[in-house]
């Protein structure tokens, strides 16, 4: 049987999933057998121009009649698109695989939950966080549930970008709050949350996040319009026509976990001069790591059993998590190939009919942290979860 | 005419001192003359073997005599033995060069604040916050002031230690609130804000920090009092005596200044595997910067009009701060050299009676962070300062 | 028109290739169209599995019949089946992309240019040196294209793989010399003696190779047949079939540069611990740069007039090469992206009938490198290039 | 009992050693005293003040007298006066400290060594090769001692400077055969082969050097004289006053050695932007390992049981080499610490009348290297060692 999918957005997520689908079958040839069947949007022309370059039979504009029609739904539209077609999806008996962050505001995100949990465990509604699938951080994963750095005293995540530092950077609906939800605390804290639940949230490791102290900030208020003339450059003494930038450009946090770790977490869009910088740090009893994303090939890891400093290791070996599908070692992956594995997860959990993770679930709770974050920056105190 | 020193505390600080004093003729021909003239302490036997290897001509067991007597007075004392003796010689118009943090409690900082103000400017009262004197902070410091990284957005600063990891590690005076003050947060916290302070506090930069929002914690509460034999070796069914640890062992913390900039800072005792890894880190609008005490001589710097990424400069060339008084490019200073800076730098202010940064005024403003940081973690709330 | 491809080869540089070709249309979408027309191989079995996964229409045995046939014809082989297929598919007008090195012998490698040469230049003949595709490696060429670097004064290469170091590595065809033809020097050597042609061999830089001094080493002289139990777990008393090794495990060589820049690379498979570590360095009279493929989306670079250090520039930015075909600036490409880039290219040049580079004369004159370099290693003494 | 030192040589190493000799007290309390009693050189004026900086207690302009009159006699003067006045000592019977590389040509050296030989065990006499005490330096030859590398199968070593990068850099005697020998193979070199021979030398490790193939290469042919205004500066017509370069900038080498190890080495005053980059590299069937002078805490070691990547290890705890005279984990040394080091050892060899290692045979033995390495260069040959 070959799954038919439909996927509702053609840009860089569009691209980094028909990507991801397109190379299974040489690299994963126990994925099941799909069909990029249809590619849902809004502009006609420019989805026919994407469903051909993407590789997709068919287009609609109508996401209502795609997620009945198709086995599966991909939903990487902007984040206020995210709860609607994937609720009726889900409502309609279909898998769905949605964009992080799960929604803009943690009331969509409660609604798609509720959707999946009622849709039923075999039917995946999966959060396509792809970091979790990064070999390293799987390596690392498997450290840190074999009890290898002891017990969590210690975590911290930091996502720098620097797109948004220069103030004459256009307006884009990522600066808008009613069509993003937050700015780099949901696009870059999603991720960051995410990861270190994957990583240290377990009952026997760090547990749950108990309560959160957050700060956001917006460096720049307002960005010109999309292809405005600077005002310089024209000299006609009009104004360059501006839109208010309505989220945050940078948050940090605190953390306070449930069996006593601590965290510090933060995202930019102001960091000078870093493109793509995700960074995780986690300290235990036993031993400590630390990975980036920018060089997502290796992993730092301290064990104080064997090691007195870091010990870079270059996760590419056979049998590293993923790397026996591609090449030999030491010949690197790179970032897109974090999606080639989520979607060969995701793919095959619908193909079986079993739950996936991340799953909306995982969404939802990171929405939580997310907008317990924001919860506190207004209020200017602490404030727990649940 | 020849500044006699005294010095109260003959331990790893005094060794420090000493040390810097005794390399000042060779290194720093223009510093004035001193001799090493009195040590301070309280066990005889101990004073007078330390003050025969670090080159001092008597001993004394009582601050109170010496203080009057000396040109200098050295203050290297544990925490809750910094105020009286310090106030004590300021009194007697003889200028305080005191370790940090300048005191265990707020109002003993400001204490000693309101004797070195009544002192009066000719009266130097140093606080030895050293880290001000790596020549590569001091390239920074350039670079900031020129304008050199515009804006400040995201300061990070955290200090990593894990000599207090193991529960078995013993008791010492740094556990107890009464000695100590804080734990990590005094000792290592006071170092990352004064070094905050002095990169970006001016006013045409980040300004002052306004408020924050704190976290401390302690993940062992009691340590056995050294020299305990564990129960396991023993067997003899008694319990290891212990003592409560009344301190934090890691803090963190979230800085909001004065002109928009935001911050993380943290430290702790608990990060296996680091020794005394103290890292700072700042974002401006043009340009960014990494410092790490583990590589004090090596900058990494990236502004956005020459570079792309991080430049890693080995801060060793003949203009570079300090450098002209040591050796050709290339080759590395080490951690002790900070202490011969600042020994040469508050020596000569001594000597021509003028006043030395990081005074202590410097030393109660960063107290005032810190204690604001406590009061934050004890109310749950952001903190303001003033 | 669509340009058939026929493949020898469906082993490591089979998948290789197949895959670079096949993700050409989705992110290169001015690429020629073509279609994985035939597979070639011996074992029809192996060879069917691999054409299905690798998407080939075809099968056949016989390459006799396929380069004739075929628009384009790609030698994936062991080194000693690379001059007979390419030398027949030339003659018959079809144009070849052949792996490195070009041939296990200087002989053969002449009779393949030679046969290039006579098909002419709107018939390409590529050698496949997939390093010169790395964008950092296109990025480091045109600051020495641009004198960035200003005279070479030296050049520096190493390969280092450990997967030989275990004396109990079973024998393969890679240690025989008359499949191979040399060891670590063929097969690493020669996309270190290429990646330098490439990036300082022209007459405006380092100019060509004068002379070389070599040294090759065999550390362990015979290898078990694959799949022999070693005699202690077997304890019958009998050997363990073995086979000699009769090409080098590691070589290295001076190099004396035509306009005075000297050298040294090397190549082992015995360097334990690394894996795939290409790195490659050069001092210029006016800067310096450093790469390594282990971390490929890197190049470290110091021009003099910009820079004190080396800068670590992520090369991902839109207008970096090949860069604007994939992700936003900080996505990561991993090692499979030189194949797409070098078919993206090679088949380019096919459909447009013109010269590709690196050629058979490329690979001609790395083969004459390697050739010196052995017969300096068995002369005892220096070696001219022609 | 008080040594008397004499010490020939007052600027770079002359304050190197008296610095050295003045911290021993505080540091290595169980050191020997010692008296700076004698600094020796040509110009009384600049001798003078030189005393008084270094802490000498008389000067004098003629070393035969001083060589007899002291305890211990170290001669740290340009190469070509290396020879005689320690010979003269040794024939006096007073224990010589002379710096490296021992001599200028290899006829001094073996009568220096010859001279050793005959004053007998009991006079030490060293060869100053510092970084054999760089404590990350011990520590790695400990490692290697209990073979924990294994079979050694390559070494790699490269000293880059780049003080001679610019054509106009003035003339000095260290470009000057007669009076340095060499250029950067004698100055740089020198030190690479005796870390390579103290760390891998040993018998049960890679043995002796058998055979070499050297390169030597002057980019630079003369130098204007110190002081001369470039004629585009004058413009008065005048040529430059320039004298010829008649060493080396910059020798490369292939070493082959006893049991089978290959090594390249190499050295350059033309690595632009590298100041003092010393660097080791050494690969085992059992680990590897790297070390850098410009991060001369740190150690890379790779275990093959242990890692499976380099571990970063500073070497600053407790129980590493020489440390526990210093400060505590994660304070760092400098290059300098290496004299205090090296004075301690051989100091207290001299009191104790014992051998000191590394001693003339050893700089001879290097010194047999280099000699060999530029006959090779000559010849275009490899040449033997013994």
């Amino acid at each position: 049987m070959t799954l038919e999918v439909g996927v509702l957005g053609y840009r860089f997520m569009g691209k980094a999933h028909a990507n991801a689908m397109a190379r299974l079958p040489m690299f994963f040839p126990d994925a099941p057998e799909i069909e990029r069947s249809v590619l849902v949007g809004r502009d006609e022309d420019a989805l026919s121009d994407a469903a051909d370059r993407l590789g997709f039979s068919s287009i609609s504009t109508d996401w209502a009649e795609v997620v009945d029609d198709v086995d599966v739904f991909y939903n990487l539209g902007p984040n206020h698109v995210h709860a609607e077609p994937s609720i009726a999806a889900l409502e309609a008996g279909t898998p769905v695989f949605c964009e992080k962050p799960l929604a803009p505001t943690l009331a969509d995100a409660e609604s798609m939950a509720e959707a999946a949990r009622e849709a039923g465990g075999d039917v995946p509604a999966g959060c396509a966080f792809n970091y979790r699938f990064v070999p390293a951080i799987r390596y690392a994963k498997r450290l840190l549930d074999d009890g290898e750095l002891g017990e969590i005293r210690h975590v911290r995540g930091r996502y720098l970008q620097d797109w948004l530092v220069d103030p004459e950077a256009p307006w884009s609906w990522r600066n808008d709050e009613e069509m993003a939800g937050s700015g780099a605390l949901g696009d870059l804290g999603a991720h960051t949350v995410d990861l270190l639940r994957f990583l240290v949230g377990d009952d026997d490791l760090a547990g749950e996040i108990e309560r959160v102290s957050g700060h956001l900030q917006t460096f720049v208020d307002e960005r010109p319009v999309e292809g405005e003339t600077p005002e310089e450059s024209r000299g006609d003494g009009n104004a360059v026509e501006t839109r208010p930038v309505t989220v945050d450009d940078a948050y940090s946090a605190q953390l306070a976990y449930e069996h006593g770790a601590m965290g510090t977490i933060e995202a930019t869009r102001a960091a000078t001069g870093h493109k793509n910088d995700h960074t995780i740090e986690i300290h235990g009893s036993e031993g400590s790591l630390r990975f980036s994303l920018e060089r997502l090939n290796e992993l730092e890891v301290l064990r104080s059993d064997d090691n007195r400093g870091y010990e870079t290791i270059l996760v590419t070996d056979e049998d590293d998590p993923y790397v026996d599908h591609w090449w030999p070692p030491g010949h690197v992956l790179g970032w897109e190939h974090t999606f080639v594995h989520e979607n060969y997860e995701f793919l095959s959990a619908v193909a079986e009919g079993r739950e996936f993770a991340p799953n909306f679930e995982d969404g939802l709770a990171a929405q939580r942290v997310l907008a317990a974050i924001e919860e506190s920056d207004d209020r200017g105190e602490w404030v727990g979860l649940e």
